[in-house]
């Protein structure tokens, strides 16, 4: 299933530790925003806890993802990053990867399903990136993946499952931390674990008593079941109105998820979709359905967070704006 | 035209001072956000100009409003303050007034057209407000009013050609001066022009040299052709997508807009919706399409703008999600 040039097994994988996190910080923060906290006092009326939202929708490319992909970026060598680097994913990691190749002036390359939204495509193209397509099936990326990187020699950037990506989401809670005196927990959305992995990273060396936990789309929770059965379970294609969290986790980011995650609890499609909405009203902020499953699952598990200072990552905002969620039916 | 207890003539209105502005700021900030400042590499690339969006889409009550309405409810005496406030507006005033009034714990009452949107109603009801309605007539809603007022004895706040209002509202361009350094001018929505007039307040004493841009719909221009008249103009009834800048000026505004504003410029509907479209996606904000007016008349004056510092003060962000202006047609 992974591509060649990615380890299968985690012997073969680096386990970034936190000087990694000193590192990727000090190397994106040219690049990246330190995104802003903001709070609501309806929220916090509506679910009795006092939250704390992390804004990576305001972050460049309008998601967390450009601080992982930027310390990927931005640590290569020059002998590498003349070769470029290349990446799957038709979602905010190819934007990213892309934004932060363009800050480098180096060569970027995604390989995206022909099927993917022309809007999705323009964006990558717009931060200079070049988009490659191959058949919506795995073993046509695989295939077509796998060509690119012969013919260029760019480096692979997995979108989570990589210890450079992981130790730049890392540098997200490092700021919360920073932003947010006695936090009781984070909560973030949870799909491969790339966002989890590294505020598990942060929290266990700066903050080891403050609890994390994960929230899931109900109908893709395969993170939830791998965590209770105690090993990694993979769905085949989920459907979720939040389509940032339909990846399985990897082994790199099992190894964080298992070791350090308080919980991971889910929620329903119509909650996120009404989450998101109260967010975008009571908040005035523009985010994706996947930022909207953590308050979700707080309005669902209230007694677990009521009277806590919590932080939640909203951890992007790129949306079709002609396509919302409660415009269906 | 205007309810009995205001006066028709500026002999008898008292004209605020930058003292006034001061005491306002001091009296509001328990109950009002400093707002942050928010920037766009793509906006500015876009224009030409360094943009500085003031987020007043964040402000208490979604909108600006709550600075001139705080600054008219916590200004009263004991004995007024028991009385309670009372204004006719279907907007963003009717709702900050509402917060206000709420905040210091005294009845407001807001008359409404029974024609308005229940969200509308329920909002200025969920502030604590009592709203009363009238028929969608201005013979009505005098009428209507009149009553309210013999009734409760409660002191009218007219939504911007108020004096206590205008030096609430000047709070926002003083807090601009403060965060962004260097501007050459500031560009707001002009309706009925308590904006405005609040920032001609502050800037004619603190920065003389900041130009003041107001921006106006070109389907309700009537304060363009006012400006350039050298009289109130007041149209009946202009139909714009920036529902919140119908309103014509009144003779406390015209004092303000006619002695300090630099120029008074339009955009037409098709532009303000793509502006507004613009800031949601690029910026992540929600914010209502009067707030967008701004952007689109910079726009179409690329050569007045380019090579400057413009602080550009987004409104309010009080808005139908499930009717979009873009889902139109």
């Amino acid at each position: 299933m992974d591509h060649p040039n990615t380890a299968n097994s985690l012997n073969t994988m680096y386990i970034p530790t936190f000087d990694d996190v000193l590192a990727a910080h000090d190397r994106i923060a040219p690049y990246v925003h330190r995104t802003p906290v903001l709070t609501s006092s309806y929220l916090n009326a509506l679910t009795g806890a006092e939250l704390f939202f992390k804004c990576e929708n305001f972050q460049k490319a309008g998601a967390f993802k450009a601080r992982g992909a930027s310390n990927a970026v931005f640590g290569l060598t020059e002998a590498q990053a003349a070769r470029g680097v290349a990446t799957h994913s038709s979602g905010n990691h190819g934007l990213s990867l892309s934004y932060a190749a363009g800050r480098r002036g180096i060569p970027c390359t995604v390989v995206m399903p022909r099927t993917a939204p022309q809007a999705k495509k323009d964006a990558v193209k717009g931060y200079g990136g070049r988009v490659v397509e191959c058949e919506p099936s795995t073993s046509s990326r695989e295939e077509v993946f796998a060509r690119v990187v012969a013919e260029t020699g760019a480096e692979f950037v997995h979108p989570y499952n990589d210890p450079r990506v992981i130790a730049g989401q890392a540098t997200c809670s490092r700021e919360m931390l920073d932003q947010v005196e006695g936090l009781d927990a984070i909560v973030a959305p949870i799909g491969g674990g790339g966002m989890i992995s590294g505020t598990c990273l942060t929290l266990s060396t700066l903050a080891p008593g403050v609890k994390i936990y994960a929230a899931e789309p109900k109908q893709a929770d395969d993170a939830a079941r791998s965590f209770r059965a105690g090993h990694i379970i993979a769905d085949d294609a989920p459907e979720t109105v939040a389509d940032g969290l339909k990846v399985p986790l990897k082994e790199l980011t099992w190894h964080f998820v298992s070791r350090f995650v308080t919980d991971i609890l889910t929620a329903e499609e119509d909650e996120i979709v009404e989450a998101m909405k109260l967010i975008w009203k009571r908040m005035k902020i523009v985010m994706e359905p996947s930022s909207a499953v953590p308050l979700a699952m707080i309005l669902r598990n209230r007694e677990l967070f009521a009277g806590k200072r919590v932080g939640v990552v909203i951890t992007g905002g790129n949306v079709d704006l002609d396509k919302l969620p409660w415009m269906k039916g």
